[in-house]
């Protein structure tokens, strides 16, 4: 069939095209089928139907279909109806519980990153793939398939170091502080890390407060072949793209199937390079893995994957069930990292992990013998060639290397909120402090951030301050501290937690 | 924040929005969330995110909610962050397996209808339900909620006869014949039917050939007050409008849950006011019912919705493993099926079928005494009874009452397959014979359809016609006879089905 091609400047992530229903039934298609669209060059794009915007006779192309095939607004093109992708077939395999192959995989995996899937399809991947979970299999091929499908990177040194948190914890600036410790024990350290997506700031939201994070993976080895390590955003490289869309039908429908979560980290320690890795698993209420045995189920799951890809992997089961540290989000979670590699000093929670972890990175990479780690890495901050080496990475990444601790910015605006009573403090949520720190802004606004004053377990008087937060517009932190108040944070003993009046 | 409004003139579906990355980290909302969008009215809308087409300070806003929303291009509105709708912790509640109260199904459906879903909302709750399956509570709510959400029909004149068949069998022309000889013995049976999404043509299809289809449910109320019955388009109406929301997901992913035919096909029955049905199930090899045991359950499953409806229904169990009669698609259809109203005539097979569902449905409408039926519903036919009804409904659709079976019109582009040898026909494909019809342009193009010469069982020798096919184009008569000499429609005893040669 002969169409006159529109454009349609819309992204859609895909190539698609739209045509008058009149015409769809003509050519014998249905939304959601495929077509090919013949010019100079052929595409092969997913149909839209209407009544209404684009009449009979002719063809709406989409941003993506339209800088492609390299038509004229008006340009008559050829439309054949054409097949789905493979792929759909083996999602509908997946869909009726049956176990795929390595190839079937991969062609999915490739086809989410082509852009060859509707949103239909690709839902129905992740739902199925959520609802049956994957076999260690299946997760390796997938996260194999995620490797392929993207950039990659090797060194000609090894061993290659990595480690990483599962997350969950409010204030897990440990990245910060761990990167530079390794890489100045003279190991690689190419480390890609995330932007929050619920949180209150991950490690790349943290280190763009000192230097841009956004660099190809090309970049990347530049980087950690001059100074040894780097802290980027992994999002900004093209290392195992798929990834990112995926997340984006899982967060909607607010899942995180543990297959995902395994193929995800993992494809992107492989892709970089990693041999030798440490997963600090946070553990504990409000954190991803509510208990110790279900952290050590999935540190098994990783260490096996791990095994399967060639990888020397250790886990670090920790406690999340409280904020890491006093300070939460953006530049106060900076300062207090800051501090710790400028003075060894800051709150015992945040020394010892970073320690711990980066101890036993350190006796993995074979520079530390054993139970000599934790020693190490200590003298690597005490004697500051952590922090010189911290500054390096902050000048190769294009920062400004003479910053310190007091010299990051905070938000002026501030509220502190008061303890109504004595007590102890019993409780810190996780996830109200969070919410509290997305509402005054955070992860976009640079200065919000919260000091607590109080930790679990410590007393506190009547009218003594609880926490402070900070926040860059006078607005968001209103609505945030207003927040806190109708849903405390902290739990002081005794505090009534709501109040049932007769009317 | 305040953006200023730009449309967006593409059908969605739904309320939605397309916001640029940046503006929507300042808002802290991700693509998917929900925002409201307020002027005079306030709307919720679905976010899209761009970093390109819509700039930081503007709004682009789809043909959906900018019609809604009245406002004029570049007027200020008030954006905000708003929640997801609650069904989407429902589907989250159905992926995990649980099962959903009367109250989550209906919030599901009306969501569905109203648009509120984003497409992976939606298909995550359409692979589940696929998945799990539903029980019998949660699929008569669904189907109480999809009669809810929709327009209904009831009659102070009881009982309303209706029938339906469950489809797959090519030729399946008999509610042509069944609606006027029920309607003739003074029982009403207001019919709604499907076109063909994938078959050579539903009742709907075949009906427009001789009247629209297009009615409103107050309009078929009418008519079927007026003459007895009627017989159009389903998807026309406003009756059960979440069906066809469901179908367009569940057709890219060739899925067809149980749960979902019987909610489908019983809200679409209980909302036109219908109390008395039979329901037809042809079983047999490439329908979708393969075996006679998987028929005998689904006809359980459906008498007992029927039950919890109140609902008296009667299932026959028909073989189905062929095509009915021997013209299939578009005008031999309907001529067929009128030759069996104005002369009694035509294959057994479709005779058969016909009298004996009538006989059926009339003992149950309390018109015949018991095993009566079927000779009361010859003699409606033999009379003239039945034809006559026939016409009347024609013309109350808006046909022409005068119409007779020779002058219904078939496509004049005819192409006759010649046997290749002598032998027994084995085998005739439902499928291979159906795809041959599509591609030869049914159910678009009124006049494709195929004549059988021959049928299971008879012999046939070298030379002689097998099937015709018309066709009103061409190029689509070309294409189909070329697809069914590639991949025979007709198994002939002793017929090579491939060679293999050595090169």
């Amino acid at each position: 069939m002969k169409l006159r091609a529109q454009p349609y400047d819309i992204e859609v992530g895909r190539y698609e095209v739209i045509i008058n229903s009149a015409d769809a039934e003509e050519l014998g298609v249905l939304a959601g089928d495929r077509v090919q669209v013949k010019d100079k060059d052929t595409i092969t794009a997913v149909v839209e139907t209407t009544d209404a915007i684009v009449s009979p006779g002719k063809i709406g192309i989409y941003r993506e279909a339209w800088e492609s095939i390299k038509v004229v607004p008006d340009e008559v093109v050829e439309v054949l109806p054409a097949a789905k992708p493979k792929s759909v077939s083996f999602i509908r395999k997946k869909m009726d519980k049956q176990k795929l192959t390595s190839e079937e995989m991969h062609a999915i995996i490739e086809d989410i990153v082509d852009g060859n899937l509707t949103e239909v399809e690709l839902t129905a991947f992740v739902t199925a793939s959520y609802i049956y979970t994957m076999d260690s299999d299946e997760i390796e091929w997938m996260t194999r398939a995620m490797v392929k499908t993207g950039d990659q990177i090797s060194f000609d040194v090894h061993p290659v170091m990595d480690h990483h948190s599962i997350g969950g914890v409010p204030g897990n600036k440990i990245s910060l502080c761990i990167v530079p410790i390794i890489a100045a024990a003279g190991l690689l350290i190419p480390k890609t890390s995330s932007r929050a997506i619920t949180g209150a700031g991950g490690s790349a939201d943290l280190m763009e407060i000192l230097c841009p994070v956004s660099f190809r993976a090309d970049e990347i080895k530049k980087m950690t072949t001059k100074v040894g390590g780097c802290l980027v955003w992994g999002g900004a490289t093209n290392i195992a793209p798929a990834d990112d869309k995926i997340i984006n039908v899982e967060y909607p429908l607010s899942i995180d199937p543990k297959s995902q979560l395994l193929a995800s980290v993992m494809a992107k320690k492989f892709a970089v390079g990693a041999d030798t890795m440490v997963l600090d698993i946070p553990c504990g209420n409000e954190t991803k893995i509510p208990t110790v045995q279900e952290g050590r189920k999935l540190a098994r799951d990783f260490m096996e994957l791990g095994d399967r890809l060639g990888m020397k992997i250790e886990c670090a089961l920790t406690y999340g069930g409280t904020p890491l540290g006093r300070a939460i989000g953006g530049g106060v979670e900076v300062r207090e990292a800051m501090v710790m590699l400028e003075k060894f000093e800051g709150p015992r929670s945040l020394l010892e992990k970073t320690i711990a972890i980066s101890g036993m990175m350190l006796e993995m990479g074979g520079v530390a013998p054993k139970n000599e780690g934790a020693k190490m890495a200590v003298e690597l901050v005490k004697s500051g060639k952590a922090l010189q080496k911290f500054k390096e990475i902050i000048e190769v990444q294009g920062g400004d290397p003479k910053v310190t601790s007091d010299m990051v910015p905070i938000g002026d605006k501030v509220a502190t909120v008061l303890s109504p009573q004595d007590g102890y403090v019993l409780e810190i949520s996780n996830k109200r402090l969070v919410y509290m720190c997305r509402l005054a802004g955070a992860p976009h606004d640079k200065g919000v951030g919260v000091i607590l004053h109080k930790k679990k377990g410590e007393y506190v008087k009547k009218g003594d301050g609880l926490f402070t937060l900070y926040a860059d517009k006078e607005w968001k932190l209103d609505a945030a501290i207003k927040e806190s108040l109708r849903n405390p944070i902290m739990m002081v003993e005794g505090m009534i937690l709501e109040k049932i009046e007769v009317v």
